[in-house]
């Protein structure tokens, strides 16, 4: 098979192949419903007892405050409505660069009478602090700020802002997907009542992600039935998935300080590369993931861009490439204020665990190239 | 590994090889996100797409009305707290004797001034003419009657239901995750407006499941976000689980008559030896599942008897295996009339495409040895 070098890390990670071996013999002779009374499904319920330790020590939380869900979009919206439907409606206030599986579910709380309100941003992504204050006094009930942004990658200052939120009566959350493995994540130190993690970003399977939840937040269940997850969460428990996902957060805590440097290192070198090509880098000097990088090239169409970079071997993202067939131009780079056309120019560049710098000094080649060609049509066009 | 005979199929299903080996690649080398433009992520779409036309073909829809989910129970709250969501508050009816899965989200509905209403059963566990009757002259909005039970493997005349409910202006829904593989599923014949289905109950993976949904029925998604699966469940795409579900519905298609005629004679012959050690079977002039025994012994305790059942080598169930620690007495047997002494000797054996007749025929004995024993030592007692 012809194999396209992988610079798409934060759509999704290759699984990790010590996850996977992990994984198979739950998709083998270790088949049990964790529910059932048997031998086979006591190992299963052992082994689902074992992930979520796995996942609580990776984060500095208590076992009893992982939920396991089907993956990040879930907990993000188990969060949410979740928590809406046990308080009376009010404001729930997200930053306006969260990812749509944030958004979505507060814009759907206005049908059962919340206020939604997206918090603006900076030109380098990060809340603004005015917009912030003003959003506290309106006393919101709900607060969800993201940890690492899935695009630019920028940082928020989520301890502060958990903090403040938590001083005026909200329940605070954030969404840690992008950031796990990526960065420190710890859920004490964060301050925040929930968080919601995702196994696929981090080398572990598909299908498994965790909302972690303190005690003092009370939730309805997104989905209910037999009763799984404290009844936070039924459904016959993904065992393969769980127990991937477990051993994918032990391995991403562990190995995250040196893969941060080794990760910073080759983007700062491609960073320059790619100002010499003329991109214009978003966020540029906000504290960012070490992994992602986010540029455009002013007149030229991000699509295009990325076709071409596909045809020429290499896969990277034109904008979130979690969003399903969505051609308007990225969300989080108008709300940082820049202008449609240089956003519809965007590119991501999202590296990870098996990339080296000789895809990197091969892609700059490759895109130089591109850039250069689709400069020269347009001014032969023009 | 020391391996139980496996008597609990409708808890679980053990992965069919053949789908295992289809799903491998997906947890391997391809393992692009869904809705990136690149090549990894072609690659996944196709097979989605793929997988999506085998469900289709399966049950007899059109492939633009399966949406994916999690699994079953996430496609049982999808359809009653989705369809809900998009429509004036009014009544939900659901059988007596549904999955936990559909009961728990009818039941929610009411904190958002929903009527919700349970149809009562005879003692085979059918639908009581009277009630269902009575139900429709209340004009239910939402209706969901499953296709077979998990505990009884009773049937419901969904067909007649359907229509019925569908000409008093009602949606139609039905759980036919017990059913599929064990007898025919035809979305169009039975005339429902969604179906809901699960992969691991037949073969193929945990994780894996649809709500199959005809046009007319408008939809609020639960999981909300980057506008996957037409914008009714956002997340990225379990691909490897969706890629087997596919592959184990078109050989449980393909395998279900044969299937059915092989379980149905292994089935008799149990039950001829259980009345012989005194079992009171469930439901036993019902039309049934070709694979499912519910049973129970006067006097003894079902959870002892599975216990000693599990320690001699048997896996099987004593209640529903998909309740999470719920020590009660089966919902199902009460609604029936059975007496709540009884039902808490209940025993439930499933059998599936491994089982054989001599591992029955085994059971039988340990069985008859171990019902044999109990009553020794409660006649001492006495």
């Amino acid at each position: 098979m012809f194999a396209p070098v992988y610079l798409d890390w934060n759509a999704s990670a290759p699984l990790d192949p010590a996850v996977r071996e992990a994984m198979l013999p739950w998709l083998g002779e270790r088949f049990g419903n964790a529910s059932s009374r048997h031998e086979y499904g006591r190992q299963a319920r052992a082994a689902i007892d074992t992930a979520r330790a796995q996942v609580a020590a990776a984060v500095n939380a208590h076992p009893t405050e992982v939920v396991f869900t089907s993956g990040g979009s879930e907990a993000n919206n188990l969060f949410i409505k979740g928590a809406a439907a046990m308080m009376k409606p009010g404001l729930v206030a997200v930053s306006a660069v969260e990812h749509p599986c944030v958004r979505e579910p507060a814009r759907q709380l206005r049908r059962s009478g919340w206020v939604m309100r997206e918090v603006g941003v900076d030109a380098e992504g990060r809340l603004r602090a005015d917009d912030w204050r003003s959003t506290l006094e309106a006393r919101p009930s709900l607060v969800s700020v993201m940890l690492a942004n899935n695009e630019t990658g920028v940082l928020q200052d989520v301890r502060a802002h958990a903090a403040e939120a938590r001083a005026g009566g909200a329940y605070m959350h954030t969404d840690a997907v992008q950031a796990l493995g990526k960065i420190e994540v710890d859920f004490r130190a964060l301050g925040a009542n929930a968080m919601t993690l995702s196994a696929h970003k981090i080398g572990g399977p598909v299908g498994a992600g965790a909302l972690i939840v303190d005690k003092r937040v009370e939730l309805a269940p997104l989905i209910a039935g037999g009763g799984q997850e404290r009844g936070l969460r039924s459904g016959t428990e993904n065992v393969a998935a769980i127990v991937g996902f477990g051993l994918a957060c032990e391995l991403a805590a562990k190995r995250q300080r040196e893969e941060h440097d080794r990760l910073l290192v080759l983007r700062e070198r491609l960073e320059q590369s790619l100002a010499a090509t003329g991109a214009v880098l978003f966020s540029k000097a906000g504290e960012r993931l070490p992994n992602t990088s986010f540029f455009g090239f002013e007149g030229l169409d991000g699509e295009t861009l990325v076709g071409k970079l596909d045809r020429a071997g290499f896969a990277c993202a034109s904008g979130s490439a979690c969003s399903s067939a969505n051609p308007e131009p990225s969300h989080a780079l108008l709300a940082m204020g820049v202008a449609p056309e240089l956003a519809r120019s965007a590119v991501r560049v999202s590296l990870g665990r098996d990339t080296t710098a000789q895809q990197l000094a091969d892609f700059d080649t490759a895109l130089a190239r591109i850039v250069h060609e689709l400069r020269n049509l347009a001014a032969m066009a023009a």
